[in-house]
């Protein structure tokens, strides 16, 4: 119950006053988010956050017309009236003079204390506070009538201009002290969650008095002050500092002082069980103890620091406070904690082998049967509708996507009608019965990458393709169970970010050489006239060969130049389009009948439009422009308008572009084939058997690309309460690759960026944050609704299907290349990859690049690029199919990196590869410590849980 | 002499260890920027900044294996060694507890203080210091052993990696003394200038001692310490605080308290003249007098922040000290001429009214003619070839745009060869004669614009041109003549910014809309071919009609399929395409024949091309990709390495796109015409008189283009010696004019981007500067060489000319497109007409928006926006030609601004505009000081002088 330093004040006596519930809890729940560390949280306690609004009233106009205006305000950062803009100032980190606390400090000293004021009323506390020895009763009555008078506030209504409320007359009548209408109309007041109180800090020049004067008041019991403070909300603290003009600006910046002071928390906490002046001085000291400061001369005190992205952790002061008295070691626990919880993924208890078959699935399925109730009840709040909407959208644009793609890759053996079935069925069954609901299952770029390579295999030995398929399929699911039975997820700690960057810049760029290649093949099939080039010739001829002369000459005598629709006499032949020709009956003849000129320079402007609009949406998401809920929908939405801009490019220009094939019927895109796959079609029978070496393949890359995703989707900086279900997952998954394959539409894996959008729509924040703070992150609404929804909204949307042919192709293929070019920039590699470009000098102050040696750094990345260059050599010989067996690779070629690296370089470019569910060795892991603890000084913003870096299978 | 606080210490005795001409002279050269401030430096005197090079070194690795270890040092900011990495970090502001710096304060206050320490070598030093009462004499032995110790450096030599200088054995040898190789090799070196100094400061633990060594040396003779400091400069102040392991990291923050406090210039000259440890620690107590304060909770302090743009100057401190004395008014008065020298030039001397005819042109004469010698020898610089150089590849880029621009629109009255003559013969005449000769003269926007106006207006009423525009040329020289004559140009001082955004926002769009619209005309003179439409059929008819069926049954019988070289019996035609044709003779027909298809689309990606390539590297040059060499030649020749790049797309796929029309041979591109234009030619005589009125118009245009170049080139913050010369360069203009006129060449006005850019590429900036410290700019070369040169060279170009043909029109599009794109971005109407798209939360903190209400802000941009409107509708009616008028109407709309804005309001959005010479009015200008002082809290940084915000003519 102690803190440090304060063992001389009796808590007990001076804590009476305050509501209790409010201070002996635990750690602030918004403040530390480092995750439990339940053994020493008992022994560190630390304040609950109560947030305090602050306010500054300076007296201005003396000795003309003095009056009181709100110049600032704090509850984290400060904000400071912009008098001649009439605007509050970006918040921004305060920060004070020391002299202007040391002044303080002096003033408080000399000054009146009263720390439990039992004040009903402004009125009542303007009396107190007024009595004051130094002061003739003439100079209080007229204090008390400054005091009284209502000061000056910006209140800026939502929807209307900031209005000066101001009132120059002294209208100190009782009446006053009823919170005014304007305070209840500002829109900060919802800001604040029932419990929070406000200082009044009260400063200024005050030409009558003789001598500053300083007065500190904790009111007993809360109170509302009347116009005082902007927000009606109940006053606990109340600060007087005036004094003759001597001192200038002084008495602001002390005002400002006492203002930061008081918006710290501990100092806060101090002062709520501050018994006398001593205590109070206490804590203002034990404040020195803690700042940092800016030498003068090479930092601007005028300049304003922009909000921290995460703040210092209360608990983390509270501990370098235990640390200076018990030495090092709490300092070094907490760090080794701190990179713990960073990595906790790999340490999941879902991850456990249980060592019976089936074992791991058996304890899934229990331990998600107990939230499946709540799976439904969480999911009733209108966040759910959003999210709906939005996942459901990205669903459709990749479906389309996809599909499309898909359906080129395989001559229509599947296309966007099996794409949105298949979507539909397998995503709704998945989200019923899943482990981890959030998931949202798509065909995947590895998926798609293997199929297309599959395809072209049986069409090279002219095999019936989807029976083939069927049978891949069947192997695929056995092998699966198999897995699943084996408990083989665990074996997912094995992959490493060397691992999943390999998988994503590989899968990245096939993308990116697949959009790029599509459009040169595009180009071939519709080719650019050059000039000289023979394909101008068109002629339309009739089947019937001969004709008479009499006919030319009367056309001839005619016009002569409205040779369009004349017949060329004998030839029978005419210069009409070809399918008006075709429509008379005639053959158009010709090199220039069948190339259509424009289409191939055209298809790459939208291909243009739609990769860069797409890219350049994406990056308003984060602009300063537009309120962040149309940013944020701009960005959300990027490919679908893209899409939607390049289809009304294309449909205002009327060029037969190449647009995607959607059946005109509900029926599957390969004609004459029924929704069932048959098992042998014109296949041999051993193939069934043979079918089993691909699935081999595919069953690796499932696999990976499932448990990959899994890994991602559940880290702990998610904070998922209802836990992980590998086993459950990977089960579910093997049993819709049996269904998909017997329907012949497209597999379906787990996608990482699209479950990623669907956690992330889900967030639950802290509503009720300072200006300037970010909304703490509360968790996930963990559900199945939205996933069902969605699914559900998808297969409706089959029929909509026809409205799909107007789609060009291109526009498709530069969606693609968005997909791979945003995928291959998020990873960890291509930043490292950049840095080879980037001198030393400039390079960014990333957390590797403290701790390893650049030319270290360097030599990971070549390893990482030379792995590539092996797979994609691979990938682009006859033995492409086997790919997957090399990106299993890379696990080994991780493995083997031990031999290069040092563990710490691993630790800080990689992550550590667990053996045998064994924890980080905390020895001997990171030796820097014993050198010279130069980690203590890397900014705990740096350790901060944050959105992962990576984003895998690209869909 | 005194600074404020010095009083009580002897200056004389202290400082006759310090050697003349380091301390007694002004302000410090690089650390105060605000302009010559005569009166109140003499008052207050500023240390000189002679750089202290101060090095942390730590002793690690007790008790096994002690150690000294360079961990941190200091010029003007900190930089940390990354034990890891084995790197420096990045420089940023040092920051430190306030408790570290009070422990120091105590430790010193009980330790040894040295301060005319007579030691010339470390032998001796470490026998002085290790003089302590406390310690025994085996402890003294052990501690002079280790301080003898040589300690690691981190050394990054260029071009090798780094390497660790160790020496594990104690070689404290004599030897030893003498500067070592890898100190002399160390590049750092050169950052220092001669007379430079360092300062060594020695923490850490130590087991043996039993209580806390603090020792403060400033020797009397400055030494180099043999390998004590990285870099071999000599050693003025040594610091050493060992201790017992109880305090932990306590020593090294002590350690860097001290390089802080040794590293600020204040405190450095205070303890250079300390005469007793009493004086040292009133130099902390000033030190910390001045320091500003991070709360603890609000700003995590291992957070590093990087440099700020600029540094607060020392004079600003010392008169801040002052003001604490004197009381507010000091800080009001240095504000005022700090704004002051923001806009000086409106105040320039050049334009102050003589009152005689041609008294301004003669006094440019006589003052230019001063300065003509030196306008040679000045160039002799390295720097100014590389200028010549890149202002070279800018002008003839310029030529050929503008050459080609003007060409197309002037129906070939002009061109690319008139384009190149011109702006050689004028360019070097300008150069040798202009009173700035620092200008490129080039064909700019708005003339650009005149001329296409001038000549529709010509061509609707069937002039002929060239005589015509010799009149109109012939009127504005006689006009700017009178221009001259009255001293005119000292009207600048009414061009507002309000005035040079409104000019440079419409020739801007006139850019933008220009470069659409003539990519728009190209897609009419190359219609795309969409399906249905009837321009398939082309057939190539021989004039001779009649022949005979044989031939035509017997191509048939051969092979039906080869239509193309087949003769169509009767009607003697053939499907050759359309040159082939015309080669055998024969008359293509159809409709098929004209159309060139692939070129529309084809133009447009080359537009796009050239204007993408163009931003993208313009953004290079701010990344951190590639060294600063590459970066900056990537973004300066970004439009001439996009035009290279188009070409070289156009030329591999060989379409038949629009090139640039350049003649064969030297001679003008209007065919049929001499190099001298015959002064009346078709035109009646009377138009000779009538041109007097477009010339008016023009001369408008001119003075106004001219000017507002001018000023923006002679602005204060360029530190121009040689002064300006506006009634010369006019002069040049008028006569220039003439020539042009009489040759027909394009008409040549001063040119703000490239002339800027010339300027640029011949800064002097400081060369030795600190680790994270921006270099400090010293002036310009201003000499007539580097101009005189570039275009001789552009003159010697016009026989690349053939060359040049190549270009296709498009590219030429997308670099005009570019240059509208990039003039409009950087003026400050832009940032608010983009704020009403911002949300006032997220507004960058703009200086207006501090002081400006937001509402009052948009109001002044929606009177900008409604006058680029109007002046929008005049430029599409057939009042175009009178837009010169309605710019110039612009002033008058700045002049009713005032009855609407107040003039504070004015001063932050816009400039004062300066009535009869007066000066900016002190009082009642800037009224918020007498109510709050709020202004004194804006960041010097917002004050700095910067490169101008407006760029004019585009070009």
């Amino acid at each position: 119950m102690k803190l440090p330093g304060q063992e001389e004040s009796d808590v007990s006596s001076a804590s009476k006053n305050v509501p209790t519930g409010e201070l002996d809890s635990g750690p602030g729940s918004g403040l530390s988010p480092d995750g439990p560390l339940d053994t020493e949280s008992r022994e560190l306690e630390v304040p609950k956050d109560l947030p305090l609004f602050i306010q500054l009233n300076e007296l201005l106009g003396w000795p003309h017309a003095p009056e009181w205006k709100e110049t600032g305000r704090w509850v984290l950062f400060e904000e400071k009236l912009e008098v001649g803009a009439g605007r509050w100032s970006a918040p921004h980190v305060p920060t004070v003079a020391l002299p202007s606390l040391q002044k303080l400090c002096n003033l408080l000293a000399k000054g009146l204390v009263l720390l439990d004021c039992p004040a009903l009323s402004l009125q009542e506390l303007a009396e107190q506070v007024t009595r004051v020895e130094s002061l003739s009763p003439e100079l209080r009555g007229k204090l008390k009538a400054l005091l009284l008078q209502r000061p000056q506030h910006l209140i800026q209504t939502p929807c209307t201009s900031p209005c000066w409320r101001s009132a120059h007359l002294r209208e100190a009548s009782q009446e006053e002290e009823a919170p005014l209408k304007e305070q209840h109309q500002n829109p900060l007041r919802q800001k604040f969650p029932p419990g929070a109180e406000a200082g009044a800090v009260l400063a200024g020049q005050l030409g009558f008095l003789e001598q500053p004067l300083g007065v500190f008041v904790r009111l007993r019991d809360p109170v509302v002050l009347g116009p005082l403070i902007e927000v009606p909300l109940p006053s606990r603290f109340f600060c007087l500092l005036l004094g003759p003009p001597t001192l200038g600006r002084g008495y602001h910046e002390m005002g400002r002082a006492v203002a930061i002071l008081l918006s710290d928390l501990q100092f806060q906490w101090r002062v709520r069980r501050a018994s006398s002046l001593h205590d109070l001085l206490a804590a203002l000291d034990a404040f020195l103890e803690e700042v940092t400061v800016l030498p003068p001369g090479r930092w601007d005190p005028t300049a304003r620091i922009p909000p921290p992205k995460c703040l210092p952790s209360e608990y983390k002061r509270l501990s370098s406070q235990l640390r200076v008295a018990k030495g090092p070691s709490v300092r070094r626990r907490t760090l080794a904690e701190d990179r713990h919880g960073r990595r906790q993924h790999a340490a999941n208890p879902e991850l456990r082998r249980t060592g019976r078959l089936f074992g791991g699935l058996v304890q899934d399925v229990r331990r998600k049967a107990l939230w499946y109730p709540s799976d439904f009840l969480d999911a009733l709040h209108p966040q759910c509708v959003s999210a709906v909407l939005y996942v459901y959208l990205a669903t459709v644009t990749n479906a389309i996507t996809f599909g499309g793609l898909l359906g080129e890759a395989t001559d229509g053996a599947q296309g966007v009608l099996e794409s949105f079935l298949g979507t539909a069925v397998t995503g709704a069954a998945f989200c019923l019965t899943a482990g981890q609901p959030l998931t949202i299952l798509s065909s995947t770029g590895p998926v798609l990458v293997f199929e297309r390579l599959l395809f072209s295999f049986s069409r090279d030995h002219s095999l019936d393709y989807l029976p083939f398929r069927l049978w891949v399929g069947i192997w695929v699911a056995i092998f699966c169970l198999v897995l699943v039975a084996t408990e083989a997820s665990v074996l997912v700690r094995y992959f490493t970010r060397f691992t999943e960057e390999g998988f994503c810049a590989l899968i990245s760029l096939i993308f990116i050489y697949d959009a790029v290649g599509k459009m040169l093949t595009l180009t071939r099939a519709y080719p650019i006239q050059r000039p000289g080039s023979p394909a101008y010739g068109c002629l339309c001829q009739y089947p019937d060969p001969g004709g008479n002369e009499s006919q030319w000459t009367s056309t001839n005598s005619k016009d002569r130049d409205d040779i369009l629709s004349m017949d060329l006499g004998l030839v029978n032949a005419s210069l009409l389009p070809p399918p008006e020709c075709a429509q008379r009956g005639g053959h158009p003849r010709g090199p220039g009948c069948h190339t259509v000129p424009d289409i191939a320079f055209f298809s790459i402007l939208l291909f243009l439009t739609s990769f860069l609009f797409a890219m350049a949406l994406k990056h308003v998401k984060t602009s300063r422009f537009f309120p962040s809920v149309v940013r944020k929908m701009l960005g959300d939405f990027s490919s679908v308008l893209a899409i939607l801009l390049g289809c009304g490019l294309d449909a205002f220009l009327g060029l037969a572009t190449p647009k995607l094939m959607v059946p005109r019927e509900f029926k599957p895109t390969l004609p004459g084939r029924g929704w069932l796959v048959s098992p042998f079609g014109a296949n041999p029978w051993w193939l069934s058997v043979a079918a089993a070496l691909p699935a081999l393949l595919l069953s690796i890359l499932i696999f990976m690309d499932q448990q990959i995703t899994g890994v991602i989707l559940n880290r702990a900086e998610y904070r998922l309460r209802k836990g992980a279900g590998f086993h459950l997952d990977l089960f579910c998954v093997a049993v819709l690759m049996l269904l998909t394959s017997v329907l012949g539409l497209p597999w379906y894996v787990s996608a990482t960026v699209i479950s990623l959008a669907h956690m992330d729509s889900l967030r639950r924040e802290s509503r009720a944050c300072a200006p300037g703070e970010a909304p703490s992150f509360l968790g996930i609404r963990e559900q199945r609704l939205s996933g069902l929804a969605v699914f559900i909204l998808t297969g409706i949307s089959i029929f909509l299907a026809p409205i799909l042919k107007f789609i060009p192709m291109p526009l498709l293929y530069g969606i693609f290349l968005y997909m791979g070019v945003t995928a291959i920039s998020s990873i960890q590699f291509t930043k490292r990859v950049q840095l080879l470009l980037i001198p030393a000098k400039h390079q960014p102050d990333l957390l590797f690049l403290r701790h390893v040696p650049l030319s270290r750094v360097h030599l990971f990345t070549a390893i990482q690029l030379a792995c590539l260059g092996l797979l994609w050599i691979i990938k682009s010989t006859p033995a492409a199919i086997i790919f997957p067996i090399m990106l299993l690779g890379l696990v080994g070629v991780r493995k083997a990196l031990e031999w290069v690296f040092s563990p710490q370089e691993l630790l800080w470019l990689d992550e550590p590869m667990l053996e045998k569910e064994r924890n980080i060795p905390e020895k001997g892991m990171e030796p820097e410590y014993s050198f010279s603890g130069s980690d203590s000084e890397d900014s705990e913003l740096m350790y901060q849980p944050k959105a992962p870096e990576i984003n895998i299978s690209v869909n």
